[in-house]
């Protein structure tokens, strides 16, 4: 039985949570895995706070280095969230040759390469599968189970809270503030939903999630982004009409050596398996040139989803000493294209009178733009809503045209832009 | 560079699919893999016939034995299907020291233990992803990503013929007949489609991705079977008005020390993200203590999404050699339920004449099954057909009473019992 002597840096609800699985399920690990896994010393904010699991004498501590310089301890995971301190606490432990085994999308996202150098120097491991879509065994499947394909594409929904506000909107009819509030109170949302609706936590994501698929260091800086706060309960309702659910995707794509990322708010046809994912359940769509479509559907989030992530690391860890399998990149140059291709839906008010369709329909021909469908709405009173499903186009040319539509007289407003992917 | 001797054991369409990613895709798996490939040897039946693909001089051959007793061979990938001679083969390559890849569900189901004995002996590895769900990967997944979980349940579809029949009955109203016939001209079907449409096909799988899961050798003697031939395009349309879809589920749940293991049509609710699976693509639903719901999804077969498995598995193989993961059996004693409980949908023809639901109700009371909804169609003719959902009940209850009406003159002829899931 091979020992492990463990320290957990966090004790909040996701560190609790790998403490009771490995409290609950450590005969099975025992037993099936061969580990006896110890964990030796959790690093906390305040020792003296009352807890909810009983913790043995002497292993809470305030100071991180009686764990980092401890060279007794194997193994270090990590739930602290956050840049700072985390991962300067990470770096010194790999440094120190203890293996990482972390949730921590923002620190993955913002020092992989300081982080994968520091284990490959001292030949530490570097585990992360928690940081993305929580139980669901998304890195290790690409890094381990598609190697022999060139991925292609991704779209996921790997944000819980925004699925959750869009699920409710769509199911209900309410609004996006109505539904936040209301996801607040159920703990749902964040006090400060910000990172969340402004998809912040899914480029962190995206960006871990790209840069392994891809082989190539996808910054968040490269991807674009934005949030769901503008989408309304018409927006949904018309998607709805038109054969669409709106979700919040994260989008990356390679065509040679030129990739697309982003983030944002996104038409997709009902009959895409990624359409049905509601409430705060995450899934990754994936598509590689041998394989073809694959998805993976789970909780993408909450203390025992993304601990049963870590444990896995943690025993992934364990069993690997010695023979860590890093994530070569690969060294071709690639560009980060801003202009990509989509279809896109937009909304409008303009004025209800003759010649106006001609002139917007002229607009979009004029930026190279060709429209799919059309429809109006609420006809009758002083302004008529227009709702437009363009054909493929660049992402820029949409902009001008929107530009160009902004300044004619016979627009009242352009009130929303929601990209359409397949 | 590691440079690796492969020899192939078949070049049917798998075979020629796993030749060719090494071709096509295999100067990425040198660069970021660090491994060189090289396909030395390929057993066939008939080294004259004519190739698609392009094969070096003396590749080719019909000895067996010049590849399992040639030391120079690191590695042997198998896709001949069949027990005989593929077991003997395998077992050969693995007691000589020669890892195995294979996706040969029939020989895994029937001779995991000896197999996995040799491979202990001898030290090589034994990898089998692509013998369940192709390129989806679901056994390393269970093996490698849910370590810290107990699994307590899995249903999939992982027939792709019989998921694609369904489909076609589900969307166009066809009877079953007809569908076959249709997909076996298309190549969805097997000439002779036994092994599919009876579920055997489904129950070699179940086999394997249960003992995985449960760590209990589950074999397919253990597996209740029953195929899609008796689905009629009326039991789908009732099933819809009912808020269902009839898929061919595996289903296996383990609690505490009992199992259950099963291959047969299923209600599923249109809600569950199993309903929504079309054609032949498969799916597995799996649920463990710690993780929750997870969902994988993805081509279940054809040859170049089981290559991307094969490839994944050969790759994996090279990188272990020397520390070959094996998967542990638990060693309490486990037993198999073939009581297991349920809700049913059972359709009949029933006498149209006062007092006979009463009579059927009566009979379903006597056995404990209680019923959640009743639906007569076809009023006004002579018979009349009664649709009836249960409550749960057990198995050999529901069957019990069904005997006990095919003998009262009120019932002309109980039509269908399919059993329910949620």
């Amino acid at each position: 039985m091979k020992k492990i002597r463990l320290a957990l840096l966090g004790l909040g609800t996701i560190g609790s949570g790998v403490l009771k699985v490995l409290t609950e399920n450590g005969g099975m690990i025992r037993k099936r895995e061969g580990l006896d896994i110890e964990v030796v010393r959790i690093l906390v904010r305040d020792t003296s706070k009352k807890r909810s699991l009983p913790v043995a004498p002497g292993v809470l501590t305030c100071d991180a280095d009686s764990i980092l310089n401890d060279p007794d301890i194997d193994l270090v995971a990590e739930f602290m969230g956050g840049e700072a301190p985390a991962f300067e606490y990470l770096q010194k432990a790999l440094r120190s040759g203890k293996s990482v085994v972390t949730a921590n999308k923002e620190v993955i996202a913002k020092h992989w390469d300081e982080l994968e150098e520091a284990a490959k120097q001292s030949g530490a491991g570097l585990y992360f599968e928690a940081s993305v879509a929580g139980g669901i065994p998304i890195i290790k499947s690409i890094r381990r189970s598609l190697q022999g394909n060139h991925i292609q594409k991704l779209m996921g929904i790997i944000n819980g809270t925004t699925n959750y506000i869009l699920t409710r909107m769509s199911e209900e009819g309410k609004g996006f503030q109505e539904v936040l509030a209301d996801a607040k109170r159920l703990g749902y949302a964040e006090p400060d939903p910000t990172a969340d609706v402004e998809g912040y936590d899914a480029r962190f994501k995206l960006s871990i999630l790209s840069t392994i698929s891809f082989r190539n260091r996808i910054r968040t800086e490269d991807i674009y982004c934005e949030g769901i706060t503008g989408i309304t309960a018409d927006d949904i309702e018309y998607a709805k009409q038109l054969g669409y659910a709106i979700k919040l995707l994260a989008i990356a794509k390679k065509q040679g050596n030129v990739i697309e990322a982003r983030v944002h708010p996104t038409f997709i046809p009902l009959s895409h398996p990624l359409a049905a994912v509601r409430d705060a359940y995450n899934a990754i769509y994936i598509e590689g040139d041998i394989v073809g479509n694959l998805m993976f559907y789970g909780k993408g989030a909450g203390d025992y989803p993304t601990a049963s992530a870590l444990v896995s690391d943690i025993i992934t860890a364990c069993q690997n000493e010695g023979s860590h399998h890093r994530t070569k990149l690969d060294d071709d140059a690639v560009m980060i294209n801003k202009d990509w291709r989509d279809e896109y839906y937009v909304r409008m008010s303009v004025k209800d009178q003759p010649g106006v369709l001609a002139e917007i329909a002229g607009i979009f021909g004029q930026h190279g733009v060709s429209i799919e469908s059309m429809i109006q709405k609420n006809r009758g009173v002083d302004n008529a809503t227009l709702i437009f499903i363009t054909h493929e186009a660049n992402e820029k040319a949409i902009m001008r045209a929107i530009e160009e539509m902004k300044g004619s007289p016979s627009v009242s407003s352009v009130d929303n832009i929601i990209r359409v992917e397949r």
